[in-house]
């Protein structure tokens, strides 16, 4: 595998978690190889499309044999980066700041929550984690080595607090505030478009109606 | 524009959306008309890809003029069918299903929240929507007419949940659940996928360390 997978287009690099689930739900089941028509099954990728993107990463299958389930998933996860794990916060300790906060799922990807933040200062701790204030955000992020920020705010003030999060010293962002952030050069920013997908949902169900 | 649009693919519905977000912004911050270069610079499409796009549904462009922001937002309003509104219910009464019945935006959007349900029985009224038990989920879809389930319920149930309320009548689902649920013919299934999304983070914040 290639130390530096740079060159490799966006769009293989997002078909990569859908592998990911597939093959840890193949993994649960018991299963211990798969084709990578099989694959094509599941994800609804095309089987040469799913040779591509794996060869991409170097070839993991054997002609005639398939993928061995479990050696293709811990590539993966080494290709993903899930073996690290990183320092995270989440601005914005509203219901959405809380759901996420106490979410197994993203832990258990290496994002561990270590703090929350909210503008109001009487929120009480969410299982165990801190809730602190706005002000002292720039020196919690310093003196901890905060990775990510997730930022749950209004739309409003999105861009502000993203800017402070990475003056501060963040290099991820996983956005859910409905704003389209753009981080500069050097920083991850994934962007949750709940509305966009809200918008596509409007679309199809007005297509068959 | 064609009142039946089938044959568009997938691809440029989800760019809908995108036009959607930024014409909002320029209608709010009072511009008129917007060309499709300066369009392609805030969304990242390129322009001749945009005009392409917008051409899908009938020309609402004029050479040399650009686009009336509110002339086109209102006809990409009325293709993704914001006008209309639907019945909606929230299957999973925990925090991110709290969140989601009390945003604002969803609202906005044409889904109305009208009711969530959960296997507990012993949650209060959501800002003033009810939590109803899970046995009388077949019941009030039916009742009501509801539309769509929005489904926050962990992972191994998610699919059990999802067909109870496809069964009773619902045409629509926006699923969290971190599963990819697929719906029968005719059903319309918008998965938001937050693992894949922070898999993607995870690995380009490995990329940059």
């Amino acid at each position: 595998m290639p130390k530096n997978a740079r060159g490799i287009s966006e769009t293989v690099i997002r078909r990569m978690p859908v592998y990911h689930r597939y093959l840890k739900e193949l993994i649960e089941d018991g299963v211990e190889r798969v084709s990578s028509k099989e694959l094509s099954g599941l994800t609804g990728f095309s089987a040469s499309q799913i040779r591509q993107d794996l060869n991409n990463f170097g070839g993991f299958g054997q002609q005639g044999y398939g993928y061995n389930t479990k050696a293709l998933k811990d590539q993966i996860d080494k290709i993903l980066g899930i073996d690290k794990s990183y320092k995270s916060i989440v601005i914005g300790a509203g219901r959405l700041g809380q759901a996420i906060a106490r979410y197994n799922g993203f832990r258990d990807s290496g994002f561990n929550v270590i703090s929350l933040f909210d503008i109001k200062d009487d929120i009480d701790d969410i299982s165990g984690i801190k809730v602190r204030k706005m002000e002292d955000l720039e020196k919690y992020i310093r003196d901890e080595g905060v990775d990510v920020a997730i930022i749950t705010v209004p739309r409003e003030v999105c861009e502000d607090v993203a800017k402070r999060a990475i003056d501060a010293g963040v290099r991820g962002i996983w956005n859910f505030a409905p704003y389209d952030l753009k981080g500069p050069e050097g920083i991850v920013v994934e962007n949750i478009r709940l509305n966009d997908s809200l918008l596509t949902l409007s679309y199809f169900m007005k297509e068959i109606s």
